[in-house]
């Protein structure tokens, strides 16, 4: 089998936000729509979305949407005014800090916490081992 | 408001699995069983899960699991012999390694790259922010 030349990139920007307004973070409907809305503005294409929210004092909202591209996932605590955000995209066409500034403009922390980690293959991993 | 002593605990083991066998990463109702047993293992209460199969070269399956500490995923690349985890999980009496071992032994890659982030809350950012 002919060597591939391509690789898969992946792009993950998670993080937490703290100070997020409780009618924001107990809202589902909305958050949803920030969740869709940020991963487009990452220039990624929304698969399925997904949400719930959970009960209790641990509870909050969890908004999980499946793009083509990989995934967003956001979980709320309403209850310690939190939330952490994953963003992870594939593909040179998708850019993941688009999706955090909107996350930043809709949700209105007042502190975060970000991080960026590259997911791509990694091609010193994959000559390591012959292709079949 | 009394100041609230705990935090959100979190845990996130993530990484890229390469070398996956072919008829495994393809195999959509087995890697939703597997990312199931995964949560389980971990000590996590699954609340949804949602699986997908998304057709192209660079499409793959997606097993997407809501559990109540957070969420676990896992994306195939199956023309690629390629896969990639994240196993986040809240909360003092999940393990989310022991979902990690069982990824392991159930998709026996050839090669893998692992990494862990504590995603709890910061107390250093929480004490920069006085509490409503």
């Amino acid at each position: 089998m002919e060597r591939r030349e391509d690789v898969i990139v992946g792009k993950h920007v998670y993080g937490s936000l703290y100070g997020v307004p409780r009618e924001k973070a107990t809202d589902e409907e909305y958050l949803r729509g920030v969740v869709v809305r940020a991963a487009e503005s990452a220039g990624a294409t929304v698969h399925a979305v997904n949400s719930w929210t959970i009960p209790g004092e641990k509870g909050g909202v969890s908004v999980i949407v499946l793009v083509l591209e990989s995934h967003l996932a956001l979980h709320t605590w309403p209850e310690y005014d939190y939330a952490t955000f994953d963003i992870y995209t594939c593909g040179e066409h998708t850019d993941p800090w688009k999706a955090f500034e909107l996350l930043l403009s809709e949700l209105k922390p007042r502190k975060y916490t970000v991080h960026y980690v590259d997911r791509s293959q990694e091609k010193t991993v994959l000559e390591a081992q012959p292709r079949r």
